[in-house]
């Protein structure tokens, strides 16, 4: 019985590094099918979205989908056997996704009441989640998500004034606009309207006809012009703040913990064993090991 | 009677506290009530001017603003009452948007007139500059303020050439497209358009239809991305230097701590030992332990 | 005979300080008047186009029109008699837009034939170039202006390569829409519809209809959303590189120049008159008479 | 026959100097004719995609091609003839562009059948890529091309990262706005319809009905008007980067040229005195002759 429990850890280990490791030959491979997978069930979600496809190909697409549904299926299952602690990752972020990506498709199988089968063909495009998933293999990002973090707040609060002024905006349009047959027929529509133009995206389905009106959209258009330099303008900075940060991490380190006894002088370069003012030796650098020992000899 | 009137004089002590103060408990929950009042009135207002909501609702919605407006007639009053100097308040920014947001609604119950009505409807929409107040709950964005302020004149010296490239622009294409049925009925409407078209937001509700007036606003349109980089690259420098200047003052203690005995000049290098001006040695920066162990052998 | 000259020579040197000269009240409330009669001929002009107000006030606006004729008349000769090179003058920039201003209002009244006529009403239209003069009045301007120009090269090379995509890209979208009744008639519409995808200006009033040029449009946008970035950058980096230059004209000079004779050490603040390294006292800055004069004694 | 051929060689080698070199008044001469040509024909069919034009000037347009495709195809063998590896040139991608711009000409002479000859006419168009080889012509865009490739990596992640948001949003507009009319027919159409917005396009041939929908769509603007900076942002830190080690090239002789004579380190301080690996007193820098005097003394 031991041996036999003992087999199925094994078993359980082997499975654990190809699922949640990236290191191995196979942990790779595993990735890619996987990453393929998603990349085709979204397709598949997709296309029968589009009801000229949907039409032709129902069948097959419904085929395609049973079949994904029931490797993720195996995949979800696995995950949770092979983890230490299943509920961690049952209730992570992707844990919840990877539910989700296959949970529709079996209720679809119980239920055979027409509204309620509509429901779940609505859910199932909640799969289009698992995207997400997609994410995890980007690692080039770090530096970029540090600077959007250090800009968060400045960011927040641009947003946050660009919201309070549209809705000013947007009820004096309302007022001027009104009546006017030209889409201002809510306060909340003007607010969208002034959103659209403030944002310069400029839909075209509401627009000011009073020559009032349209002289305050060109004032929000000149507005939005203009104030769309200011998140850019965080952003660079921020991120020009952060590429410094890690370029100092670079070549810091031993700097900074030089100092000549001679003169006090300070800012050598990282290799320096001398002192470049008065010619007296340096110490060596405290978290510099190699340079410790050869100013030891 | 001084005895009461004491009691009223502390009863006001303290009602000015928790009105204008933030630093009590009671001041920052009568913040957050108030936070609350004027985002539920806004919300009336904007779900009023929806034809179906205000049809439906419509006593709903006039039982909660003459709520609203009586709690925030009392707290008009309250403010006018405990502040010493109450002019001060009530011709202040807030003190007027204040007043506006309570006003209309007295003067709705006083008319009766439906053309009258009509109006001091249109003047309740006013109220939506309550929202403003919301600012002051904004403290992140000074230094923000600061580099919109520094680059302001530069700004407003772009803006001012976009207009009047976009006058001479507008004019051009009312020559080009007049009579085309193209939309270019008056210069004034050319002038909007081409500014619709330069801040690159773009409605179509007005588009060339000749080739040379598409070609212009090919021009136009490139010109416009082209120009959008300057206020960026203003805002983004004038960012960055309020950023390093917030950052010196951050760093700089230590420098400024140094300060000559002979003469007391400031602002010396951090690496200095002598006074620039007298030539008398230094002492040693306070912050800056190691260094001053050091010159005292 | 003689002195009949002389005063009309003075009279001339006057009144070429006025027009001329901005020193002088006179010659800056000349100005005024001048900018003022500006925006005034450019703001009858646009209200002309207007056609209801054009029935309306026909005669009124004839009428001003006239009168601010007669004056920018008057303007133009005593610029031309009062300056040393009258041709220099009548062949510069703003010498011809003077004269255009002008000009159509006689021809009008000397052509008669209504076909001649409405081509001199086109040519009024030019007046508006008039507004260019207000760009004189801004004075802020030159180091946006330097920045700009330093970015030249640049921007045009980006723009040339902007154009040349989108002359490839728009013949692929005609490939691929034409006869699909979206408004792909021709290449040159194509390339049109191409600059309006890739400037995020968005009319509407061309939109690919099959799904390869919904394809291909939502990868221009991506495309332009992206490139957006190159013009921004660069002015961005020119603009503080014209501002850091700026800057160090303002803090260099004195530093430059200062070196210490003990140690040789430079980099000294601007004020600096003893090495912060050793002591001695500085040599004078070389261009610096003040800080000459003191190290003399 | 030796001669002969000599005299071939020697034909051969200066007609190579003319097409493929720029040096040479000759070459340059070509150059600016093959310019003027391809411009020429990329002119020629666009014209001819525009329905008047191809009617009225029909044989015009035709023999203006059969006359540039003529030269081209002389330009193309002389090219093969006088390289010395054809075959790289044959293969490279302006000798593909250079094959495609002519092979449809004569193709079209050698097809009678209508519907090979409309394929053809779409195949003709391709010959618009010549406008590439334009690209050659811009010398001044290295810097540039340089800040681009070290941006490369960063925006791509940026770009998948929008794409993979699209496509969720683009889905859960489809499920908000399916069936309401308003043209979100399939995810693929509301992903399109996403990044329309995003980039701040905004067509207007799609627009959001429901309340929600247009809630969602305000704040994939307000999202897209706040990430536009982050490609911005990136640019303008890598075009800085790349302009200040650009900079850094041109000034940076001086230190560079400082070598220790005992041990050849380089990469010194600019106030470096003392070899910061030998303690060897430094010579002076070559190009600061006033230091050089000084420290002869």
């Amino acid at each position: 019985m031991k041996e036999e429990k003992s087999k199925y850890e094994i078993w359980k280990q082997k499975t654990h590094i190809i699922i949640y490791g990236v290191n191995t030959p196979a942990g790779r491979i595993f990735d890619l099918v996987i990453l393929f997978l998603i990349m085709l069930s979204i397709f598949i979600v997709m296309m029968e979205s589009v009801a000229e496809v949907d039409k032709k190909y129902h069948d097959l697409l419904l085929i395609a989908e049973w079949i994904i549904t029931v490797i993720f299926t195996i995949e979800y299952i696995l995950r949770i056997v092979t983890i230490k602690k299943p509920w961690s990752y049952i209730f992570s972020f992707y844990g919840i996704i990877d539910l989700i990506a296959i949970l529709p498709m079996y209720l679809s199988y119980f239920f055979t009441n027409t509204h309620v089968l509509a429901t779940i063909r609505s859910l199932r495009l909640l799969r289009v989640f698992r995207i997400l998933k997609l994410m995890r293999f980007i690692g080039e990002a770090s530096q970029l998500r540090d600077a959007l973090k250090a800009s968060r707040t400045k960011i927040a609060v641009f947003l946050y004034t660009v919201l309070i002024v549209s809705v000013v905006i947007g009820s004096l349009m309302f007022i001027i606009e009104e009546g006017e047959g030209s889409g201002f027929t809510s306060i909340p529509r003007s607010i969208y309207w002034t959103i659209v133009t403030l944002t310069t995206v400029g839909y075209g389905d509401i627009a000011p006809q009073t020559e009032l009106g349209q002289f305050i959209a060109v004032l929000i258009m000149i507005l939005g012009y203009g104030i769309i330099a200011v998140p850019t303008g965080i952003v660079t900075v921020e991120y020009a703040k952060s590429q410094r940060k890690k370029a100092d991490e670079v070549t810091d380190p031993g700097q900074e913990a030089k100092e000549c006894i001679g003169c006090n002088t300070k800012n050598f370069n990282a290799e320096a064993n001398y002192c470049y003012n008065c010619g007296a030796p340096l110490p060596p650098a405290i978290n510099n090991a190699q340079n410790a020992n050869r100013s030891d000899q």
